[in-house]
């Protein structure tokens, strides 16, 4: 199916290379009648775009959305919503040193083998770019879901050896939208925040691990059996450029333990004692808190010298040079959000099918 | 989409409760003139089936398939092949007991919200005998996989506390077939065997981790950007019944390192000196070793005293009783690989398409 | 995606050879607590099998329907419906005769240069008898239909030369069951009973048209651009057997006339004085009947002998012996309103998403 | 699936509405390394825009296709094709007349009643302004099936009572091209347009029919059962706007003959004596030449007087002006052939994934 769309009943279409003239996605299914606020559609974009801080990667992109088509009078119509997000500048670098080039842990290689071509301007469609168009429909998804009371939020939990250790129950997770490196936890953020202007000096990337929480779905959502909840979940995330883990509920800790201590004891009102479940059992959810985590490798793109070679097979070492992200974590929370919320009201709109 | 199919050209669609009269699967997509060979899988619905050893369900079926379609002479005609697998005395038991009562960590009770209604009768649908009709399809897909050479093992690295620590590329992985907790290392089964014998005393599970590999699958397979070769794995995965997380390549562990230390350094011949990639690159396959890790959380079935409720509401002490399975682990692996199968065949067939 | 499924969200998977083991279809996402009404089912079948009367095959086959998934005490649970239709006698007859043989207007040739092999066994997967599956499934999404009232009726308005020529709208239909010919005009029917039993003598077929009909079904169904609503009913009704044409509303002929005389006018309460537009405009139903025709050829396998070749080329004369349709119209009426009832099911829960 | 995405393995996915910025499509699956010939592309769309002649609307649009993602140094990379085409002077007209008012044989109530809400400028997404954009989804098509050696001609048999009586088969189809009505044969093309011209006189439109011939497709192209070749063509064919009919190879006359009369007698070296089937047999292409003919109903804006009624459920008598279509079939012949381009591509990358 070439992969570029992602949903059942609420559709995204997603196109665009990252040095071509724009990026977008087509959002097919979105129910008529929603009102459409650009500018919390915008600040979505913003909180992925880079240049907000000094631990992503400075390059300005104004990754401004224009909606082209679904949308009359502010309101959706039922019809295809087309976003386009302009590439800025694409053609004032010279990206031809990356012509005959392979990068380390780069997608160059696989598309060269899997097309027999490559647009190898800064990454092409394997860029991490294309996640804006994803962001763009997410925010549309969260608009939706509002109505539901339904909301997401995601955090970093773990930068490198950084840990997040309180109870995360116990904090206020919108304080991870005051810091730049999106934890939940002043100090632990601080501390994220060091380590990550340290390998940078060195020219080093770091990855990590991002937690999110979906509160106030209602039970019933999911479609076994490969459908699942968080199969689908697992498959959105893990779509994410640089995704390298998936797990929810109590998760690879939990599964390592015994029965009778990872079981959720029923409680009176249908309620549980605890929730190693996350939140869905049996590939639907509860109607308790849905949450899980997701590890992002570090960024491929480190400006250290680099074992690599050329097409015509010759050994080189690779030199990047110029800006850089030393850590996507926080760039990458927006985008978990946005595939989260893509997954819930694609499975709304399948449950109100069959109800 | 109603959940019960995976697949695009490989398409499989599975059917039947645990304790209706059968299930099966219908596989849509297979190509002409493959020579089935029913022993192969029959051994491989062995290999998931209970009652093979101590440290798994005593109970006994004969997990019989019968091919009703698509297969004539003994070979594929392209056309749908129907396997079904007949329900042993679904009748026999009463599961009555059942039917007001929602059993922790099971889906009991979000099939219920989900569906209005539920059959009780043993996880009904929801119940991993489902994997079985799975199984089979990834028979055949094997079967299609090995004419281009390509061979998955899965096998079992870790059980509650024990872990195989052992470097994995020294170990002869067709060891593990020959004890009952399929581990490479035959210390390391003795000891989780010993570990599973001691929980199973107290009427406790226990969960842990299987990891899978998947040798000689050619350099370009995977669609991105949504369905990577690695996300179509982990919704796979994450679609067997108990699996709570999925990691490739380098993983949770590799994400929290620096890329100096993740990245794989590019050598003569289009090789790398590591593969913390995991033989993926941009969601499409390097032509390196693929390989994953899948967690199961303990079966939830345990056989001491649980706190639940009634369909009334009111708080009760469930005990189970009877056969349950410890751990699930030796069994889940055919069906990873089964999973794993379905997912390369799949992606074989759609690059055939564009090349 | 190989073809053997047909919808979105309530879908159906057909498999099985005329002459295997068994023909069946798996219905995935019929709602849940529908009351499975088996008499109707096997009405429904009843009425497409052959050997109901001398103008239609003598051949006996008792195809009764089983269900042995996604039922529980009577009642669907949401889970896929498998229904099995078991082959009779599959291996009574030596077919070995058509194994190097191609027989004009039949799929033998096509099916050998698709798939590079074929079951000769009386026209294997491109038998007709695998409509039998689409009625069973049909027979479900009828049941479905009537909750919401929503009513199809098919006849037959044309036997070779032999028309219905009377106002439809005068007639009861319901006379067509009366009639071995399933037309609502018992003149009419014997002229194409009389006319069918001429042609069948020497050995020949006939083909006609039959007209379909969907009451109350609400404005608002059917999903533009390409999921028009008769655009779906146009696949559904050109994948049965033999149909060579489909035309809804006014069709050919109102094609060649003029704007003036083929719109419909709009009146008060929103009716419109003509219906020309077959209750359907942009692809939506209007809440006003919906109508259309499908012509189905002769039936390809008549009593005469005819020219054709032989595998390794040599041309031959080929004698067909034995039972044959001369009409297959009064067989497909039921297999036309199976085939609506899919779609507007389809088309109903795909609207409730939305909503 | 909200209906706006056509294809399996070539997808589009289109977007747009008459009076919005902009239409366009995604075209998802095409394969890497095609050579895009922008001036055919362009040639393509201006055969279907609008201005082309007095038998068809004066309204000036340049329907200008431009490439936004998929295309790197004039190839295509594999990845999503995204055209846009822009709306020129979408807000000149004021359309507010018609925002309460139901046009006869419009899609405007059928909107409402299934969105709630509808875009009421010039039809909206109704309007077959859409078609641009699969006429320029088609042109890419084209380009692959080229390289194959098929070959798309539609054509334009019939005009109200006017019909083309010629043996096709002895015509020279290109001369088609030659006159303002798309009619192989001279002659006729000049009664045709004196009768569009007449006709228009009044304000009042004519329908008619198109064929299409699909040459040298190699035999097994199809997939049954149900997305048979002829049964996606229909498809294709009856979404196009104003579309009422479709029948193929001898349709709904050939319908009416004997089985003898209508079968094919196959000849020596795999040939037929006739082709009553069209090219298809079992939904699978022979090799022979298909064909097909699609019935256009009279363009439903006139400029006569026609009753109607307003939201407020008002009789109106509602009085078009300005510029209309008196015949949209030669502007329908490039997007016949332009579905047919995609319907084949489609079929030929699904074979290519099994053979």
């Amino acid at each position: 199916m070439a992969g570029n769309s992602f949903g059942t009943l609420f559709k995204i279409h997603t196109f665009g290379e990252s040095h071509g003239e724009a990026i977008g996605v087509v959002i097919d299914g979105c129910p008529a009648g929603l009102n459409i606020d650009m500018d919390f559609l915008q600040s979505e974009l913003d909180r992925r775009k880079p240049g907000q801080s000094h631990i992503t990667s400075p390059r300005k992109e104004s990754d401004e959305a224009k909606i082209i088509s679904g949308v009359f009078n502010g309101q959706t119509m039922g019809t295809p919503i087309c976003i386009i997000i302009a590439n800025e500048n694409p053609k004032e670098k010279d990206y031809t040193y990356l012509k005959d080039t392979f990068r380390p842990s780069h997608a160059d290689f696989t598309y060269e083998k899997k097309y027999g071509t490559r647009d190898y301007r800064g990454g092409g469609r394997s860029s991490a770019r294309e996640t804006a168009a994803r962001v763009a429909a997410g925010a549309i998804a969260k608009m939706l879901l509002k109505k539901e009371q339904i909301h997401i939020t995601a955090f970093v939990t773990r930068v490198g050896p950084i840990q997040l250790t309180k109870d995360i129950h116990t904090l206020d997770l919108s304080i991870a939208q005051n810091n730049s490196i999106k934890c939940p936890d002043s100090a632990t953020a601080a501390e994220m925040i060091a380590y990550i202007e340290d390998i940078k000096k060195d020219g080093d990337t770091v990855g990590g691990i991002i937690r999110c929480h979906i509160d106030h779905a209602p039970a019933g959502l999911g479609e076994p059996v490969f459908d699942k909840l968080h199969a689908n979940l697992a498959k959105a995330m893990m779509s994410i450029n640089a995704a390298h883990g998936f797990e929810y509920g109590s998760g690879f800790e939990g599964a390592c333990t015994l029965g009778s201590q990872n079981n959720d004891a029923i409680t009176k009102n249908f309620g549980t004692k605890t929730n190693n479940s996350g939140g869905i059992l049996g590939g639907i959810s509860t109607g308790d808190q849905i949450y899980f985590n997701v590890a992002f490798k570090p960024v491929a793109t480190i400006l250290k010298p680099q074992q690599s070679i050329d097409r015509a097979g010759n050994e080189i070492t690779l030199q990047n040079e110029g800006r850089h992200d030393p850590c996507v974590l926080p760039r990458a929370v927006p985008i978990v959000e946005a595939m989260a919320a893509l997954v819930m009201i694609d499975m709304l709109l399948q449950q109100k099918a069959i109800q």
